[in-house]
């Protein structure tokens, strides 16, 4: 059996992968990124256990030469809180060294 | 050489399967269905030659049994509008029998 | 910090969320899930600490009214293996109550 | 009422759209780039008036310093046939100048 605080890394790990994939690749531009932001929040909110979602698009790295670029995780920061029986883990995606690294910052 | 008016009705088509399949699968709930509606109104007006997209998402519609469902082409309506070289398109999506028909309305 | 059992089941999270929602959507018939099955498995066992991937897409079940149906947690089931410094977590995907539930099978 | 040609333009943007949409972000390497191609290909021929799907996925360009990479337009070229009422389109994408255009090659 796995324990609680096991059960809610599993969460939080589902909500990052479902985040990401589900989004990545939407056409953004500066104007657009904040209805963006906001509609992944809310939707990855609706999963269970979730306790919040914060988005962060970095508009001043989106590349407009074409007017909009396509999501990934070069141009966002994520950071998810997953509350599972009462064990709390926060977990957060940035980039390190050209990739998309979700990890956990903290279980208690 | 295509017609313009074949490229704008090409360019419509782009933008809805974009559309669908980009944000089919989507979390949503009643709650948080408005924001999405505007993610994706604003997002695939970001592609060339859009003019407008209207998405009604059909909260009424949504199974809520579990607090949230997948977005599908049964919950939601759609009309994109594309101007190409000054022929605009009008395309639709709207279930019929069981499948999101996704249809030109007007060509002109 | 977060023991390695714990990394070990986030991991296997985000290999869920990302299959669901990469794949939730892509139009599927009893003829070509064979290689959908194995494009998911491969796709997703590129991602680090993903010992292995199995998908079974239930063509049975598959809505063939209109000659094909968009792929969803009704219509799969799935089991992904991680290993995260010697860690080995197994999670498991199938319906509950018309749910796509997705739960840890084993932690070891 | 849009012509036959109209409409078999709008349905290879269907086609064109839903491709991209769908498969973008997906993890793909050397290795598994053979049964992605035919994943996707399969997939998208199940849509209406759809004759075929040609997807190249440019292994060599694949950026493997995290052993794989997320599929993108930059990754791919894609031919698309569609037959609409006797009306045959050919779409192709391949970049130009870091865009993935989609452009219709000929209407017949």
């Amino acid at each position: 059996m796995a324990s609680d605080a096991e059960e809610a890394c599993f969460e939080a790990g589902i909500k990052f992968g479902a985040l990401y994939h589900q989004f990545a690749g939407t056409p953004v531009s500066p104007e657009s990124a904040p209805s963006l932001e906001t509609a992944i929040e809310e939707s990855i909110e609706n999963q269970p256990f979730c306790e919040s979602v914060t988005v962060d698009i970095l508009t001043e790295k989106l590349d407009t030469s074409h007017g909009y670029t396509e999501l990934t995780g070069e141009y966002m920061e994520v950071e998810i809180v997953v509350d599972y029986e009462g064990r709390e883990v926060v977990a957060e995606m940035a980039m390190r060294d050209g990739y998309p690294l979700m990890e956990l910052a903290s279980v208690e």
